[in-house]
C-alpha cells in the first residue's frame, strides 16, 4: 500500500513526535489521512513536538501503556506502533527502563487495543538489533535472534508480543526489523541514538566524525522516506502475522558512510578513527548486512534512495531547520 | 559436574520453594553444599515452604528483583536461578505479571548480582516454550524462537538477558531450555501449571484424565531428578555463555503419557478425549520433540529415568506425602 491508499482513513502513530514516527505522520497527513499521535516525549529520546511543524494533528502526550490511549485507538483503521527506546548504550545503563518502554508498555498497549479495537491493522517497528552478531550474511528473518544488549532483548519481546496477539487472538499485526535509518527529523544532538545522527551533526558543524575501531565494520542504511514506505506497505493484508527485515541491498563500511556524509555536507574535515569506548565495544555487533528478500517478494517494497542522495536531502533539510543542530 | 562437586560450596537457589527449585535444594543439601533459598511464594505458583521439609536451609521470602537479595548472593559460589512464572494460560490473562516475573525481575536480579558478585557462576532455567510451534523436529537450539504466548516471550527475554550479561560483562551465565518436567514436589492441585501435574493428580484420585483434542500430540518429558542433574552439569565452566536444550530422546503421545501414569497409579479409569478449551487451543504448540545433542556432547548429561520408572517414583512420593493432593 502506498501513502495515497490512506486518504480518508484514521491512522494512529505512536511515537509520532519521534524520528521515524513524525516522518510517517507527515506522509499520512499529506496523503489525506486523519492522523492521531501518541507520544510520551520521554527524556533523551527522539520525540519533539516541533517534528510535526504546524500540522493540524492531535497529539496525546502519554505512554502507550496508559489506559487513556484507548480513546485514541478505539475507532482507528490503522495503528502504526513506532514508539520505543532506541539507545543501545542507555539500555545497558538502565535495563529496567528499556524493558518498560520496549516490552511492558507494548503488552499494555496490545491489551488496550484488543479490548477496544481488536480488528485494527497494526504495524510495529522492531530492529535488526534483535539478531545480535550475525552468524552469516546477509541476515534473513530465520537467523537466530541472540541480542547483545538489553535493547535487543526488549525490542524482540515487544515484536514477539505483537505476533503472539496475532496467533492467539487473530489480531492483524505485522512487525518490521529496521536497519540503521537516517534522514530529516532525527535528534542530532544526542550521542546515544546511533552513529548516523552523530555523523550528520559533526559533518554539518565541521567537526571530525569519530569512528570507533578500524572503521571497516559494514552496515546497510535506509533513508527515512524509504522506511515510511515500508511501514505503509506492511499494512497490506498479506503481511498480517509476519515479520520482515527492512534493509538495503548495498552495504558500506562505516568509514565510507562517514566520507559520503562529509562530502554531502561540503565539509573538509576528514573522519578519524578512535579507540572503542568500553560501553560501546561491549555491545558492538560488528558488521551486519540485511537480507531483505522477503519484503521485496511479499510486499514489493524496495528502497529507492541511495546513501549519497539521501545524505544530500538530509543535509538540505537540516540547513533549512538549523534548530536540530542546537542543544537548546 | 555432579552433586558431589558442590560439597562445601555456597549455592543460592531462586524459586527454591518451587517444584524444580526444591528438588535442586534437596540434592545440593544432600551433597553437603551450604544452600540458601530465595522465593517470593507468588500466589498460584509452585512455591511452598513445605517442599523443603525440615531441611535446615535459610529462606529469604522476596522477589528476586528486590534489592534485599544482594545479601544472599554476595558471597555465593553458584546461583541457580530457577524462579519464574510457568503458566501459559495465566500469562495470557495477565501478560504484565508474566513479563514482570520472568523478564523484568531477572533484569533487576542480574543488576544486583553484577554489582555484588559479578564472578559468580549462574545457571538459569528457561523453557522450550521459547520456540513456539516446531518448524521441524527434533528442535535444536538454532531453531527460530517464535513463542505463541506471553510466557514464551517473557521467558525468552529472561534467558537472553542472562546471555547479554555474559557477552557485555563477562558474567558466567548459562541457560537451559527445559522440556515438560514431572516428579515429586510439583503443585498438583492447579490446572494452570502444565498437563503433567494434572495427569498425576487425576490418576491418583481415580478421576479420568482429560486430554484436549485427539491426544496424538507428542512431547518428550523429563523426571525432575534428571533436570536437577542437568542444572548441576550446566554449572561446568565449558557451559558459560551457552544455551542448551534439556529434553529426552524418546517422545510419547499425550494419550500414551496418560496411560503410563494411569497404570503407574493402579487406576482403572482410562483417559478420555475432550474438546480443546479455547484458552488452551489458542496457544497450543502441537507436537514438540527436543533435540538434546548439544548438552550430551558438551556436558555429557543424559537423562537416566524413563517415563514408566519416573511415573512410579512420582506416585510413590505423593502416596507418602498426600498433602500434595489436597487443596488446603
Amino acid at each position: 500500500m502506498t501513502a495515497g491508499s490512506f486518504a480518508g482513513s484514521t491512522c494512529v502513530v505512536t511515537g509520532g513526535c519521534g524520528f521515524i514516527g513524525s516522518n510517517l505522520v507527515h506522509a499520512l497527513f499529506r496523503a489525506g489521512a486523519s492522523v492521531r499521535v501518541i507520544d510520551a516525549l520521554v527524556d533523551g529520546h527522539g520525540g519533539d513536538r516541533r517534528n510535526l511543524d504546524t500540522l493540524d494533528v492531535p497529539v496525546l502526550f502519554a505512554d502507550i501503556g496508559e489506559p487513556v490511549v484507548a480513546d485514541v485507538v478505539r475507532d482507528a483503521d490503522f495503528v502504526f506502533n513506532i514508539a520505543g527506546q532506541v539507545s543501545h548504550t542507555e539500555s545497558m545503563r538502565n535495563p529496567l527502563r528499556d524493558l518498560a518502554l520496549n516490552a511492558v508498555s507494548h503488552a499494555s498497549f496490545l491489551e488496550t487495543v484488543r479490548s477496544v479495537n481488536p480488528g485494527v491493522r497494526i504495524v510495529q517497528t522492531s530492529t535488526r538489533q534483535v539478531y545480535g552478531r550475525a552468524g552469516g550474511m546477509p541476515v534473513d528473518e530465520t537467523h537466530e535472534t541472540q541480542p547483545v544488549d538489553v535493547n535487543g532483548v526488549a525490542k524482540l519481546a515487544g515484536e514477539q508480543l505483537h505476533l503472539v496477539y496475532h496467533k492467539a487472538y487473530g489480531m492483524a499485526t505485522t512487525s518490521l526489523r529496521l536497519t540503521n535509518v537516517y534522514g530529516p527529523r532525527q535528534r542530532l544532538t544526542s550521542n546515544e541514538l546511533g552513529f548516523l545522527p552523530v555523523f550528520f551533526r559533526k559533518a554539518m558543524l565541521g567537526e571530525p566524525i569519530e569512528i570507533f575501531g578500524d572503521g571497516l565494520q559494514r552496515r546497510d542504511l535506509l533513508f527515512v522516506d524509504d522506511v515510511v514506505d515500508a511501514v505503509l506497505a506492511a499494512s497490506a493484508m498479506v503481511a498480517i502475522g509476519q515479520v520482515f527485515n527492512v534493509g538495503h541491498s548495498r552495504d558500506y563500511s562505516l568509514l565510507d558512510v562517514a566520507r559520503v556524509i562529509v562530502d554531502a555536507a561540503g565539509s573538509c574535515v576528514p573522519p578519524r578513527l578512535v579507540a572503542w569506548p568500553a560501553d560501546h565495544k561491549s555491545i558492538d555487533i560488528g558488521s551486519f548486512h540485511t537480507d531483505g528478500h522477503k519484503i521485496v517478494e511479499h510486499l514489493g517494497w524496495n528502497p529507492r534512495i541511495g546513501l549519497q542522495q539521501g545524505a544530500e536531502q538530509t543535509i538540505a533539510f537540516y540547513r533549512e531547520h538549523p534548530w536540530y543542530l542546537s542543544t537548546t
